[in-house]
């Protein structure tokens, strides 16, 4: 095999090139940051865990008709995906209060919401992320508004999917933070990108409310890579509740 | 004259009872105040003078057919308003870039918009006014989709008159912030409330780019009250440029 070049490194994984200029391989860390970075540690074995989440979870997407960039996983740690650019507007899609919602709203975490809130945030780290509005994206360029209005949609049918695979475990997809990307091959064409994983979903246990994500790591529940592990066992990636 | 009850005491204004239950009487104070209140000071005259320009600009906007609360000016610093209850969501009307946008987005003051921006903050001392989206304020039920739709569609008409208000007296309106109530008498109708004058928006010399508002207290850059004056001078509110 020969040497990787890497073209990317984020907080929880690394992008390298392929052969294909189309096609990259992305590896999952055990690295965990919280608060853009002011939080540092490590969540055991997180990057075996998450790359078999997010295979699961973008195939399943995948096969209800939204385009993803996952290809196929190829290790414990590594999946091949298609090339994109990111859109630079990161989604937050919220079935009930929790996380910056209830703090910069002062409401309950847990708080239902009468139906699913999609929010949108400018991706840029020196600014830490901050909360925009359509007509920010729109104004400043950052996607085109037929491009926001697709992601937008798209969104709420991932959404339907999601809340009802994780019901189907018994867990409350509380929230969670999707991005966006533009084929290299074709940017016209918009595709998932990224991960889902307990790193990027809030997800309470639906009869205890423990908490199965990265607010164990951020809030020091304790228990962290127990929980990545048990949200893994639910979805029959795991042979085995403890470890 | 009989002794007047007070019913709000606000940052920059009094609010008064009237024999009329649906009629208060509002009074502007010379307290200035920025960063949600931790810097505090006084600026000489300046109720006089926004209790004028705030009569002039609301009775314009009135003969257009902007629904306003005020009704007449009675005093130097005391006009008779339209009692409202006051929806909780403030409106910034944006036509450069400029304050809190330029900081939250990494952009330079000054930058032209490319149309106007309208932007929603829960009001909320505690929470510092939030940046808020269209769904929170629907799904937490602080303003009915119909009364934000038509609170957003009158935003533009209002800025259209005041953009070329400002325009003929040399003045570029940046940005400025906008309240709106439900009638007392009749919560079905939506009213423009609370004050404009150089308190309440970003007003720049066409010429020099001199900042004629409260940034200058804001911002530590002198000639305060020199500039509020200025301003209504243009307006033909007062005999004499300088003071």
């Amino acid at each position: 095999m020969a040497e990787r070049t890497k073209l990317y490194e984020g907080k929880a994984k690394v992008l390298f090139a392929t052969d294909d200029p189309h096609v990259l391989v992305q590896y999952f860390k055990d690295d965990a940051t919280a608060f853009n970075g002011v939080k540092k540690g490590s969540i055991h074995d997180k990057g075996v865990i998450n790359n078999k989440i997010t295979e699961r979870l973008m195939t399943i997407l995948s096969a209800v008709g939204i385009p993803v960039h996952f290809l196929e996983r190829i290790s414990e740690r590594e999946q091949k995906i298609r090339r994109v650019e990111i859109v630079p507007v990161e989604l937050v899609v919220r079935n009930r209060v929790a996380g910056s919602m209830a703090k910069r709203l002062g409401r309950e975490e847990g708080e239902p919401l009468s139906r699913p809130v999609v929010e949108f945030y400018y991706k840029s780290d020196p600014l830490d992320d901050p909360l925009i509005t359509l007509d920010h994206i729109e104004v400043f360029g950052w996607a085109s508004t037929a491009e926001i209005a697709w992601i937008q949609q798209t969104a709420l049918r991932i959404n339907d999917v999601l809340l009802g695979y994780f019901a189907s475990i018994g867990i409350h997809l509380i929230d969670y933070k999707l991005e966006f990307g533009r084929l290299s091959q074709n940017p016209a064409t918009l595709v998932l990108a990224d991960e889902i994983s307990p790193d990027t979903c809030r997800l309470w246990d639906m009869k205890t409310g423990k908490r199965l994500d990265k607010d164990r790591f951020r809030r020091d529940l304790g228990d962290v890579a127990e929980a990545y592990h048990e949200v893994a066992f639910r979805m029959g990636l795991m042979n085995s509740p403890g470890m």
